[in-house]
């Protein structure tokens, strides 16, 4: 993926965590850019303010998005979790295989029944 | 527990979550205040600042936590997230005393597996 591509998912995967902190026009505009792919000038129609003022409240969106993560980490912190889960779920997986090689029943609803809480902790 | 009991843990709690985002004034008041019991008066010996400012740094600071609460739920979240965790840590553990029981050496083995990986998902 190139730098640019990397720049504009980074920022849509901290919107996700730090868009509520942002002020609504800026909320506002970065989702009509970067969700809606509107070009300035049509979100500057759309929000009936000048072209300026949206490259201005991105700038800003960005800007702060960066800086929340700077403070807050939750960006991070969420996909060490995801990495953490992944790995639970890929051993629990294995296991389970075992199970159903060796027709071992009880220990393959075990395995699915932490499978289904863990499930539960995935979801936000 | 008093309610001014209860209001104190929840802001030390929200401080857990949200202190990174408030002034470094905000933050010393408040570490001085919660962390360290200190009167107003000797925080502002230490701070070098009036009695009425240390006031205005805490209570800004408890709206802000408050406001951040309100619109990111972190520990709101993260008590959900504590409360499946348990949930999973309880079901594992009376899964292990049945296997003990059975001496069923291969499932407790996979079940002490499984709760060394969570309990990194319990680690912020």
């Amino acid at each position: 993926m190139g730098c640019f591509m990397l720049k504009i998912v980074k920022l849509s995967f901290l919107y996700d965590f730090y868009g509520q902190l942002l002020t609504e026009k800026q909320q506002k505009s970065f989702e009509l850019y970067h969700n809606y792919d509107l070009s300035l000038g049509e979100i500057a129609e759309n929000l009936n303010i000048t072209r300026q003022a949206v490259y201005d409240n991105l700038k800003r969106a960005e800007s702060s998005l960066d800086y929340y993560e700077k403070k807050m980490k939750l960006a991070d912190i969420f996909l060490k979790k995801q990495e953490q889960l992944s790995k639970i779920e890929k051993q629990i997986l294995e296991y389970r295989n075992k199970a159903i090689d060796n027709q071992d029943k009880q220990l393959i609803e075990i395995l699915d029944c932490i499978w289904n809480i863990i499930q539960e902790l995935s979801i936000d």
